[in-house]
């Protein structure tokens, strides 16, 4: 180790940070500084291939503070990744690769991260998804590490328990976390709000637990030796200074989220012996020590080819990297009469066995959920992975199985606790990934249980999320068409699914699920259209029978997917939409009235009883129903 | 103690539970028979007066696992609240007062409790507010202690761990917690998913640790003696067996959610030396015991009264117990373009200074939520809590607050952090309470931190959920308004904010804030009324005037809370609403269909950049609404 050029590298590290920082007035140097260090030392670790950001093999980097942009952005230029010095002038500004937090349209960039507590979940996620790859394709293949680095606020936020949780759980000795302590919070002093023992926390969740100084190259270098051989999920404290080499700013708080400020940059790059009149400087040594590096790294992932060449799972690989949705043996449920939940199951089951890649699991509801995967056995060797009541790690976890590269995930638990899991939920959908959620227990039909367990205002809230699909599918055949697509859309979707047992439905008259609207009974200039989902749509067809015992036609459409069938032309939702549209949903369902004149909701809490007696007490009957139609109309 | 009349009183409570759920046939015998040996010996332990459920210095007892609620109940019962034996036998029907999870309808019950974690939050949030009011009010007056009974799934849920490191923060010795360890999960074993260490755990957050046999009487007595005067929060882990007493159920994950059945129950109450034959029984000598305990809870309020006359604290109590908010010295923002949550930032430290009840703070970002309360010192003896950035914990502990009887509480973070906290903001609308979230940086207005700190959704996701007023002012006037609204309604708010500044908008020419919607410019027969919040109502006015030079005329609506425009009588409504209504906001917004013939809002994620070139980018700008309001008229 070459202390000079690693104080060189971090250096250069810092002024690029401060800079872009500088540039684009906004941004937080804070961090950046204080971990171009332990980055500097790590760049010798690393092993990946900046000129192939997908190589399966690769260390992964996780940022979770992805506040720290700058620096991550200006270690992936460094690297040879496709990030030029252009990018890194435009910081923060529309449309550029480097925006405030990290996207995965960034190459080099793992996964978006951002709101506090995702990334150690997602690296907990790759560490877990790496062992898994590493069952399929063996300890030859695939042997990388996951680094991630992270702060006070990620080991603040409850996620974060969760997730390290289960990395001792699983023994992840792939997994090591850099605790960046700083001893600084927004709000001040981080004992303000934070004095837990984090040695001995770490310690109760099963890692080995490293102290060094984030500033000393050697205790650095030394870690992560020692971190690399150990059998257990590492945690390696590096105290730091916030904003380590900005001279008065050094070690204070308004470091954290403001650029430092011209004048402070240049004495910082004067003292480092950088030249203070330039901006965006990259040191000739540091230049080609990151080339030779660059170079390494290719030749790294070429031997592996041959490995995988020699290894004879270079077919399990195509198909784990390109899985075939076009042959899935789905089960026939027509004419059955089921909860969803169990026509669901049933199709988990089938893909699973179908699709290397498919697994998953459930926040400790499985046997609820139906989403036990039979004769698969359990994570690392099967498919099933028991999440515990963690809701909001499991979404984080397989967000990063989705990332992996040879992973289609599933997360379940009762459609109200999807609300614990909504943030990473909202990541999947930011990066577009397949991660596929199974809500069941979707209404009022919970029943017994009561109103904390009756989901109201949750299919608004999804249906409200950009890039994602929800499902709530009216019987077996619609789950199963909701499957075909969901697999091969590039975006996550949920299936919102029944506790009771629906009727099986009669083959659509009009339009498909992939509109994500269809009518299932049609006439010439109804009076009425009904449009539902879910558990509502055989209430409406048994309405539609008694409205026209009363001589009134009534057309009957299914809208087991709302945002499919937002994206459907005028035309086709003009055919679907005729008469008066009456909306009728178990749930809040205001923003069907972007296709209604009127909806039948609820607009307040569930109630506690029987399921029928709780549909009949929110007037999901046919008397009350008929009411409704026909009192507003007159 | 006397050990028989200890069983006699568990076996009471057993089979009160067993046979409320038999006889509803739904509801979650195991952890109701594992927790009746601890209770039986708690009710000795507990300071309460059954006759009167809201005496303040009462000890508060939480079940974090609600579906214990049988027990729960059955305690009720025993111990005299308005709990009849009637009431246990409607366990789990229709507008009993026996609900599948506790309420708070139901006297006795603390807190609604269900979604596992939310309990050990407001047990922590419960132990805070004491020693808030035992501050306020003298420890002659408060020293009580709070009880909270846990199990597995709540220790797994990432808010219990925030929540307990905030009691280790506070070293809040007030705090007694019961972990029900009984190995067992839904899924199977316990360490299937769970293998921490939990008494290094806890003890990692600053608890004092105890294990014991949680069916030993003595050893449950010396822990809660120990536990009582221990200096730090004190959690007591008792080994207990699920469903102990129902013989080969006995241990058994089948118990945790399904009723024990008739044969097992009778085999139960023969071993146990009960009538097999009977349901519902309670021995004479458990009754007797239990009515001499209700004399003496009713006598220990009686000395607490004089104790209170003798104070001098009455007059502040009476002040906490029913706060003035008639005269609040708000600020005037006539005229001032400032951020609204700059202007809301100058209405809590009013707020504040006038309510002594009034409390609260941010995870974290107090400086960028403005929310700190200027020379009101911190928490225990000033008035700003430090959450760290621990959403979740945060709400759940505010919720206790605001259920503790004396105190307003509010909580801040970032609009797009509401997510973290939203199970919890549920709990407090499903219970009514007075709690105020306050989330700034409310819209792509956020600008350079990009799409994971940008809402798009959330303001859907709180618009649909019931008992809830969501507030997004478009400037000072409105926000103080908001604030007059929110302090008189019984239901929690949320106040939605500008990190930018606004324009300070004329009085309104129709209507006011408290319609949930107003107009702010009205004239006859318009072609056009536009619909907006927020930071979209000053650019409204603007389209106005460019469509009155095209001889259009439009009508422009404020609608800072859609909840209660939804309220106003059809004549207020359609006073409003004249012309083509296009609604506008940048957020996704597809509730206001309900309202509007168009909306224009946003159906991506956000992007990174300055805020104004964000806004041009979705289109924000007068040319591009007005492209969108025009073209689409033709």
């Amino acid at each position: 180790m070459d202390i000079k050029i690693l104080q060189e590298q971090a250096n250069t590290l810092r002024f690029l940070s401060a800079d872009m920082i500088q540039k684009a007035n906004s941004g937080h140097p804070g961090a950046a500084l204080g971990l171009a260090d332990i980055l500097s030392v790590l760049s010798y670790h690393l092993k990946h291939n900046p000129k192939n950001p997908t190589w399966l093999n690769r260390d992964r980097l996780i940022f979770s503070g992805g506040h720290a942009s700058a620096l991550l952005y200006s270690f992936l230029h460094l690297s040879g990744y496709d990030l030029s010095l252009d990018d890194l002038k435009n910081f923060r500004q529309l449309h550029s690769k480097t925006p405030g937090h990290p996207e995965i349209s960034t190459p080099g960039v793992e996964i978006a991260t951002g709101p506090l507590g995702q990334g150690i979940a997602n690296a907990v996620g790759f560490a877990m998804a790496a062992k898994k790859a590493q069952n399929l394709l063996g300890s030859d293949l695939i042997d990388h590490k996951i680094y991630c680095l992270c702060g006070d606020g990620d080991l603040q936020e409850g996620i974060s328990y969760e997730a390290c949780s289960m990395a001792g759980l699983h023994k992840l000795d792939n997994l090591i976390l850099f605790y960046d302590s700083n001893d600084i919070s927004i709000e001040g002093d981080v004992n303000l709000a934070f004095n837990e023992n984090v040695t001995m926390r770490f310690q109760a969740q099963g890692f080995e637990v490293l102290s060094i100084n984030g500033h000393d190259y050697t205790q650095i270098d030394q870690a992560l030796k020692q971190a690399k051989k150990s059998t257990k999920p590492c945690l390696i404290i590096a105290k730091t200074t916030i904003a380590k080499g900005a001279q008065e700013l050094e070690g204070n708080h308004k470091s954290h989220g403001a650029p430092l400020g011209e004048e402070v940059i240049k004495k910082a790059k004067e003292k480092a012996g950088f030249d203070p009149k330039l901006s965006f400087q990259i040191p000739p040594s540091v230049k080609i020590r990151f080339e030779s590096a660059l170079e390494l790294g290719d030749l790294e992932e070429a031997k592996w080819k041959d490995k995988l060449k020699k290894s004879g799972k270079k077919d399990l690989l195509e198909r784990l990297l390109n899985p075939d949705f076009s042959k899935i043996p789905y089960p026939d449920f027509t004419g059955k009469d089921l909860a969803t939940r169990d026509t669901n199951g049933e199709i988990l089951n089938v893909l699973a066995s179908n699709l290397e890649g498919f697994l998953g699991g459930s926040a400790d509801l499985a046997p609820s959920n139906k989403t036990e995967l039979y004769h698969m056995g359990d994570f690392v060797e099967g498919k099933n992975i028991h999440f515990g009541i963690r809701e909001h790690a499991m979404a984080a976890i397989n967000n990063a199985f989705a990332r992996y590269g040879i992973f289609l995930p599933f997360s379940a638990t009762f459609f109200i606790f999807s609300e614990y899991l909504k943030p990473a939920a909202r990541i999947a959908a930011l990066m577009k990934v397949k991660h596929f959620f199974i809500f069941t227990h979707d209404s009022i039909g919970v029943g017994e249980d009561g109103p904390t367990h009756q989901p109201i205002e949750q299919l608004s809230t999804f249906r409200a999320m950009p890039n994602f699909l929800t499902f709530r599918p009216a019987d077996g055949i619609e789950n199963v068409k909701a499957w075909q697509i969901a697999l091969n859309a590039n975006v996550p979707s949920a299936f919102v699914l029944s506790r009771q047992k629906l009727k099986a439905l009669n083959p659509a008259v009009f339009g498909d699920v992939k509109n994500g609207a269809y009518l299932l009974k049609e006439s010439q200039n109804p009076s009425f259209t009904l449009l539902a989902s879910g558990s509502e749509v055989w209430l409406c067809l048994e309405l539609a029978k008694e409205l026209e015992k009363q001589n009134l036609l009534c057309n009957v459409v299914s809208i087991p997917c709302f945002e499919l069938f937002e994206k459907q032309e005028k035309a086709y939702q003009k055919r679907l939409l005729q008469g008066e549209i009456i909306g009728i949903e178990a749930a809040h369902s205001n923003e069907l009235y972007k296709f209604c004149h009127r909806v039948y909701g609820i607009e307040s809490f569930g109630e506690s009883g029987k399921d029928k007696d709780v549909f009949e007490h929110f007037g999901f009957s046919l008397e009350k129903l008929l009411n409704f139609i026909l009192n507003k109309q007159a």
